[in-house]
């Protein structure tokens, strides 16, 4: 039992010079290994099998790779029309997408008529629309078919179609009725009443839905796959189980970049300018919004000239809010992802996260008032009451911080959910800006009045 | 065709007093819509639910629940024990780690002797191994056999087992042979030669893999199902298309909790304790660390009590360096997640986000020297020439802090991924240490020298 087939399938091309047994040979072979296999083939060795595989299995290959599309400028642009031809059209709209303008309209203008009309339904769609992800590719039978039928027309149409687990059963006049699962329809007897079997009422979603609104819908129906229909209740398409794989895959991508205040994921290979256009603007925000903070510390320019050692832990109480902020948000995030919320849940959850960030403050706060006042009394030899004082501040700063800054990091991306602009993106910036003020003004507020005004120490 | 199918089931349970004309209705809905249902009606509703449609109906209806155990336990024991002992073996697990440590005994003792192996098995792994996330729900045939016995074969086995699409064949040892399409096998003339059409060079995972290192390369096969595999070749059970939606799932919240530096998902209704355990030892380190940093800044305490007003930028510059930090993050561990990179690729991944963070630094840097110096010079009163000297500090640290933290940013999720630490988890902490270091010690060493000992302003 090998734990890679990728080097066998090279090998194999390697030695084996009969065409019709490498043929053969190559059946046994999934086609993500032989993808993968292509990449370390020579141009050569590529073009000898693209000729013994032929067209169909060709495009079937060309499936699984990230982007099939460097490989296709390889060919002649009648051997690259008949493999795009031969894929699902959502495939082939990702590949397409990947080639040279000039290049995509020779080839969709070469496509046969089905296909071309494939490929342009699907890119008609917004890519946040679900139109957009779905594919062409499944099994339509009409209502009324015995279960002997059924089979026969569902044989006839697996040639072509590879979604074949979920049968979709349509009116006469072509709207949806209902779905039947094949299992169904291999274990019925043969003179089952087919109708009962159908579930009329299969979920489904429309062609112009959000991702984003139906992607934990279709998800929690768990089905193989879900019909796509526009409004006079046609069937345009399915999203199969693969479909949500590789959205929620991209789901995952982008949240990582939102999280992080870049406009859309990016990868290796991206030019300087593409990079600091999805960067820059989100920095620019941060500055403005940093400037703001900054003209706020400018207030207590005269405490921090009379007592210079209080600028030290400003980065702490800063940075610690800063921390506490982001992880409420992200608690508050999943949260508001999962479901809805009535109003006395999101309170539950504002209360609670304010409870946590007291306790985690109370524990902080101690340590801080401990150790920073040994710290300053004796490395850096002010006499013990200054030293504890100046420690009190960042105690109590530290932990009001906290109890602030965990109620922002849950109220902001509420605030931001409800009015239906993504929390992931928006929250970010106001929660840091928000939680440096409160931070700068209760620590610096409190060093003055305590320091200065109460205890005369300068 | 309405929209939501779940307020007609709960009108027609209402509604239907029949039993059997209830049951008969209810065939045609899908078992999430009930599902969903079920938390709308009451417990006495719901008794009478359970009690018409039966066990094996509900067990699938409780599969699609989040958490089926409260409603587990409003039913005698002999009832939830039938009711789990239907589910598929990974369902069963995941309701059972939701009950009363007692009850789950006890049911576990109750269960026949297949169920309770197959989950005795399924527990038996790691939450990180792919063992513990595979169902044993499989067909499974013997080698040899003809299109016709094999078909006889599935429709025997298919009453028991939902996963039905791909057909797995066992040598006489009962080791895995290859793996079978249903597509293929029932397309398959009768006298066709079934040996041909299996694949024996099917993909597979063995029962001890990590999640996190075999997801990559079972969701590149886009299949319904793989099989499960132990050190002896037999099949152990199989990993579903719907596993890896939920598996991928799980990874997406896990990757937010990380990033916010929580040790794991938390939810609304997670007690008090939990939720600190889960959050405070992060916060800790951070405020150790913190510490650390706040010491460098107590070195330029002499600079700061001349200076003061240098002091209000320093949230600035080190608030952006943090950005910065987290967007070079944010990309490397998507980078790295992709796929294995090449030291040459590193090294230009490592000189990409430099040359973003030099140039996102120049932008910035001139914007914050024009706008910071009309700001000390407009608002705060000082001269001119002072005003643009302490400005020009401000753009240059930025700038500077810029480019070391985009650098740091890459490399250090690098070197975790390197010697096999989650970079998701530890990067976060060290980075911000290091950018906080490298910012303050360029802004307050540039305007020692700048201001200090170059200009002799104060």
């Amino acid at each position: 039992m090998k734990e890679s087939y990728v080097q066998e399938i090279i090998d194999l091309i390697r030695r084996e010079r009969r065409e019709e047994e490498l043929l053969k040979q190559l059946e046994r072979y999934h086609e993500n290994d032989i993808a993968e296999a292509l990449e370390l083939l020579t141009g050569e060795e590529r073009k000898r099998l693209y000729r013994i595989l032929g067209p169909e299995r060709i495009s079937e290959i060309f499936s699984y790779l990230d982007d099939a599309s460097s490989y296709l400028e390889e060919m002649e642009l009648a051997n690259a029309t008949e493999i795009i031809g031969n894929m699902d059209s959502d495939d082939a709209v990702d590949v397409l997408e990947n080639m040279d303008e000039e290049v995509q309209k020779k080839i969709v203008s070469l496509l046969n008529a089905e296909s071309s009309r494939d490929i342009k339904l699907i890119r008609s769609y917004d890519e946040d629309e679900i139109g957009s992800k779905m594919t062409t590719n499944y099994i339509e039978i009409k209502k009324g078919l015995n279960v002997k039928q059924a089979m026969k027309e569902l044989i006839s149409q697996a040639e072509d179609n590879d979604n074949i687990y979920t049968v979709y059963v349509c009116n006469e006049d072509g709207s949806f009725y209902g779905a039947l699962d094949l299992k169904d329809l291999i274990t019925a007897r043969e003179h089952a009443d087919l109708q009962a079997l159908i579930s009329n009422a299969y979920p489904f979603v429309r062609d112009h839905e959000k991702v984003a609104d139906c992607l934990e819908k279709i998800k929690g129906y768990a089905e193989d796959s879900i019909p796509v229909l526009n409004e006079k209740n046609q069937i345009l398409g399915v999203i199969t189980s693969q479909d949500i794989i590789e959205v929620v895959d991209d789901e995952l991508g982008d949240d990582y970049a939102k999280l992080a205040g870049l406009t859309a994921e990016e990868d290796l290979n991206e030019n300087l300018f593409e990079s600091m256009k999805k960067r820059l603007p989100w920095l620019i925000v941060l500055l403005a919004l940093g400037i703001g903070v900054s003209s706020v510390v400018g207030i207590f320019e005269q405490v921090v000239a009379q007592i210079a050692i209080i600028v030290c832990f400003q980065s702490l109480i800063l940075d610690m809010a800063g921390n506490v902020g982001t992880q409420s948000l992200a608690v508050t995030i999943r949260v508001l992802m999962d479901g809805h919320l009535k109003t006395s849940q999101k309170l539950q959850l504002v209360l609670k996260e304010m409870r946590v960030g007291l306790c985690n403050g109370l524990v902080l706060g101690v340590l801080s008032f401990a150790f920073i006042g040994i710290y300053i009394w004796q490395m850096k030899n002010y006499d013990v009451f200054f030293a504890f004082t100046v420690s009190l501040c960042v105690g109590v700063a530290l932990m009001a911080a906290m109890v602030i800054s965990s109620m922002i990091g849950t109220i902001v991306p509420m605030f931001f959910h409800r009015i239906h602009i993504d929390p992931a993106v928006a929250s970010g910036p106001l929660i840091t800006t928000i939680n440096d003020l409160v931070a700068v003004i209760s620590y610096y507020g409190l060093a003055w009045g305590l320091l200065i005004k109460v205890l005369h120490v300068v």
